[in-house]
């Protein structure tokens, strides 16, 4: 477990206040600097290697109603971000960041988490580790996303475990849902709210799902070990990974929040975990839009903390 | 004077509707995409030619004390952007955009608009040519940015002038004013509205000044004329374009606010422009920098728009 280095954060703070600017104008951009110094244990950060990792998963979950997309979508979706056409494609070749899609056996669903348990335990290991495998080791900072029809339902689902209230609190449209679909999924996460009481992140997981939701809490955890600073998409992949603070409140001290998602619940899911979103830009996607346009962000941070010139280099008297 | 061209507009919603996410759901994305191709008509807008501008001036207020720096540092700081030491040059780099720095007679300070106006006629017309000689016709979009110390006082003039209120309604720390120098900004304002009432944009800026706010109309109008969207960037430079509003209410309408400063008077400047600014990270420094962060998010939404793979393209059924 690698720590957040207080001295290289120091340095890098005092860097800061050096720098031709009054201090703490460049506000966020500065904290940004500060906290990759502070979590890449070196004065002067770096974005060299940005690795994005997007994880899919199909879900038990849909056979309640609630997603207006047919589970196909998930598969045909991998397909298209194989083939460049995505938003996440996109996004990562102008912020520069080197995307890997890891597909986690689409072709079998978790379980229907209103009937039992979404995985086993030797199912959620296995994502975990997935998600852990997946993290290049050399990636100055890690960047995660998500698809898979269902798992806004999910991701409400998780929520409420993590931090209370009911699927009304929770649940929002994702992508479309409303009328009757809306209420499925409220419904859907009340029932599995009421036969699941986990008190866990492997039980949580366990208990609702899914493998794509296992993976990132398997890559943020061995991005900590690894002294990777990490970049949260939206309000699917942050339930995702807010299920590690049901082990260690502290567990996500070494990630951002990339940007705050449109789906209601992101907000609210923010002020659980004392957040403060980089972006709020009315997204809404996934597969790590968010977390992407947010890169763009920190190699402004970044750029500014290294490459500016000191009051003194200036030749400031 | 060119205008939205509503159909390229059009064209490219349809277009946002036909790529392989659900509608709406990459969120201001979308509307930045169909903005820029509504004001460079043209469906597919482009951002390959990203200029940024940066006019700087001084101004006979310092007399007053509202600014706890001297004003030999907006001549230091031209220094520095022209040396590539300021934070704009950095940004710029990692945006994209090319960087001119104008400065505006900066060994003529305009008089204190305290004793009377800042600018003659023949001054304003000449810092307004300036501003719009030094956009160059053929690029895609213009950022604007400003230097010169005591400028946030100006602002706050011609902020109140525009809209209403006094000092204390759009006075703030700018660079760091606090106790005298912060009540003397307030005092400074107060006797300036006081002494001039002018009622269009070019008596406005004659009454306050100062160089650089002018240039920046002079840039925003001749963009106007080209058809290049620009992005304005925080309470300084959108204080200044706001001044055009005076003479015409829609001559910010092919107009960004790249970010939400966190000089307080910014906020209440883009509530009264109807305005909704790209970021908010709060950032107070100038020289256009907000702007260049902002250009980020443009490249996000022009590279999903241009580059991401419609649902027929994708082989969805």
């Amino acid at each position: 477990m690698t720590s957040f280095d207080e001295g290289a954060a120091a340095r890098a703070h005092d860097r800061q206040n050096s720098l031709t600017k009054p201090p703490g104008s460049l506000g966020r951009l500065e904290d940004l600097a500060i906290f990759l110094a502070g979590w890449q244990r070196r004065d002067r950060p770096r974005l060299d290697h940005a690795q994005a990792l997007v994880f899919a998963g199909n879900h038990g979950i849909v056979a309640q109603g609630v997603n207006p997309f047919p589970a196909e979508v998930t598969a045909l979706m991998v397909q298209n971000f194989h083939q460049g056409g995505a938003a996440i494609n996109q996004l990562c070749a102008v912020a520069g960041a080197a995307l890997t899609v890891v597909p986690l056996s689409l072709d079998q669903p978790t379980a229907d988490f209103t009937q039992g348990p979404a995985m086993t335990a030797d199912e959620v290991a296995s994502a975990m580790q997935a998600g852990a495998d997946a993290v290049d080791p050399t990636a100055d900072v890690l960047l995660l996303g998500e698809m898979g029809i269902g798992n806004s339902t999910v991701a409400a689902a998780l929520a409420a475990a993590s931090f209370g209230g009911d699927g009304r609190d929770w649940v929002g449209p994702g992508t479309g849902a409303e009328g009757e679909v809306l209420s499925a999924k409220i419904r859907a996460v009340g029932a599995g709210l009421a036969r699941h009481s986990p008190d866990d992140t492997r039980g949580t997981l366990a208990a609702f799902g899914g493998r794509e939701q296992a993976a990132i809490c398997g890559a943020v955890l061995r991005a900590r070990e690894l002294g990777v600073p990490v970049i949260l998409d939206g309000f699917i992949c942050t339930a995702a990974a807010a299920v590690l603070t049901r082990d260690d409140p502290q567990a996500l001290d070494h990630c951002l929040i990339g940007h705050e998602s449109a789906e209601p619940g992101h907000r609210r899911l923010i002020a659980a975990l004392g957040a403060q979103p980089i972006l709020s830009l009315d997204m809404r996607l996934g597969e790590g839009s968010g977390a992407a346009v947010a890169l763009m962000v920190l190699r402004g941070a970044v750029a500014c903390h290294n490459g500016m010139a000191t009051f003194a280099e200036a030749g400031f008297g």
